[in-house]
């Protein structure tokens, strides 16, 4: 299937500021692709960006029928334009779209398309000294309909925005609060795929935390509410001693690219890298001998993200004296510059895009 | 704030078979209003039905920040046109929002809006032969942003659908598949309220439940997966003994309308009826012991819906010999009559829509 594209008449303006979330902009065109169960995917186009046309009837619009990917796509200094990892991401896309009962995207044609649209802004990437462009990929459940079944169409899109630096200022340690009530997901749930479900899940604890001046929300298990599951935007990961442990993958925790990342790195690095439950008692012992060591979140979006502090039941477990750790740095340091190209990629992690003429 | 209303030049066919979900139609009109943070709700406009021009990076669509209601309308033949109980949808969809961050609707106006939008197509009511109109009722976030916070931009809408009698050929018993693996909600996560991502959690095990035979699932708690919770359309009501029994609203369970109706009724006719948590092991026992006498669902599409079977575990709980009991009857026939008109609404359940001339 090959992607027709229709290049914009109105290219918009572009900017170079970084100072907030805000100054994101989303670039001049994005893929769409179509399913209908005699045709399977088709009408793959690349679109000036513009509205989706959607049925107020559609699935996703009242039974949140959907799934997505945000991966990125860097100027690296050695090989030019790339992908970071999107097989990986790929991969996960079609995992979730099983999970939600939507049929499954072909990943090399999809990787293809991806590229192509990519390709087709890289001088988004140049002009604005943009970061990073993050490529949001969605599939949303098309049919007009109240029945409670799958949707019979779907709709396949991708559209880029501009990305500042995944940590402005240099690496900036956050506070978590962990949530002692709220559920972000349970095992037999969907917390192990990328739905937009997982994401409303969290909208409210989240806004409760960030006014008590919390970064972000650690969310715990939804049967004892006693172990760690993740941050909602990241995986989450301890020093403990010399080990570094994370929550293993037991079906309500998204699987992040990042986070495999993190535990090939460690390997590679001979660190002792554990994925098991870690209950809440276990950190603040850990915390009271003077052996939790750092902590920090692994995400798309941020990389590396040092924790300074958990506020949890009225325990505050400030972390390395609230500075960065050197495990966390060297994580950040590695990922980002293989990312960028300061490091050499060895793991076949940077997926080259063929430029096309600027439109 | 008043609605503006733009009629169709081009309303559609009507037809009048109600053999499938399929023959369902949406009518012509569809009500719309707009929110942002300077303005809150404004521009009420009553409009063509025709397809939503959604940003593809809207919040409603990566994060399902979105609630919804589906209530209904029915042409009584005591007061004319009517909404059955609109005051309890509308203040459960904002119950939904708030939990979802979402800005509350003022329910005055919106009952006003969806009077209008009901009064403006009662035609199609009458002239297919329809048995009711159903209005969905839902808030959606437009605001096109990346990030993982409450959208500062909704659109509420209303659509209606042409529906055909909740039970086709009388009151007809399904079997429901008891989910032993999947769950749908967890306490302190979203099953209380009605937003998408409720639907989207049950979408796979309904699929395998139907491919097995079964018309729905029945979901248990998600931390010991032993007490019954609902059926992910429908409330679940036991008669054990003498005593009319549903699980207790405990955070997981959606607090549907029609249950209120059945406790409401219940209680007006001396039935013992008690909300508490109902372990699988006693519906097993209950049925050897032979007085789990009558199960039967209640909600919005189906008022009443009888359940012949349960499958649990290798357990086959066949309920009155596949036969409908006669409370299930006996609140069917109460509940559709109120709506219908041959009963005489004594509790308010009813509110008159005015009938505007058809376009």
């Amino acid at each position: 299937m090959g992607v027709r594209i229709v290049k914009t008449e109105n290219p918009r303006i572009r900017t170079t500021l970084w100072a907030t979330a805000v100054d994101r902009q989303f670039t001049d065109h994005m893929l769409v692709v179509d399913y209908a169960p005699e045709k399977c995917w088709h009408e793959a186009r690349i679109v000036p960006y513009g509205p989706l046309s959607i049925d107020p009837a559609s699935v996703v619009l009242h039974y949140a029928q959907a799934v997505f990917e945000c991966l990125k796509a860097f100027q690296n200094s050695r090989k030019g334009v790339i992908l970071f990892r999107p097989d990986r991401y790929l991969a996960r896309l079609n995992r979730s779209a099983a999970r939600l009962c939507i049929p499954s995207l072909p990943e090399g044609f999809a990787l293809d398309a991806i590229r192509e649209l990519v390709g087709l802004e890289v001088d988004w990437l140049r002009r604005t000294g943009a970061h990073s462009l993050d490529v949001l990929a969605s599939i949303i459940a098309t049919e007009p309909t109240l029945g409670l079944y799958p949707s019979r169409n779907y709709t396949f899109f991708a559209i880029l925005s501009t990305a500042g630096p995944s940590q402005k200022e240099g690496l900036s340690p956050v506070s978590l609060l962990v949530e002692p009530d709220h559920v972000r997901a349970a095992k037999g749930g969907l917390g192990g795929v990328k739905t937009p479900a997982n994401y409303a899940a969290g909208l409210l604890a989240a806004q409760a935390a960030r006014a008590k001046g919390f970064a972000e929300v650690l969310w715990l298990d939804a049967i004892k509410h006693r172990f760690v599951e993740e941050v909602g935007t990241m995986n989450i990961f301890f020093r403990i001693g010399d080990e570094l442990v994370t929550p293993d993958l037991d079906g309500s925790i998204l699987g992040g690219i990042v986070r495999e990342c993190v535990i090939h790195l460690a390997r590679e690095w001979s660190i002792c890298v554990i994925e098991r439950p870690i209950g809440m008692e276990e950190l603040v012992d850990a915390h009271a001998r003077g052996i939790l060591h750092e902590v920090f979140g692994s995400a798309t979006p941020a990389v590396i993200c040092p924790v300074s502090q958990l506020s949890y039941k009225g325990h505050r477990l400030v972390v390395n004296d609230g500075a960065v750790g050197g495990w966390t740095r060297r994580f950040y340091d590695a990922i980002t510059g293989i990312q960028q190209g300061s490091i050499e990629d060895p793991y076949g992690w940077t997926t080259t895009v063929a430029a096309r003429t600027a439109p």
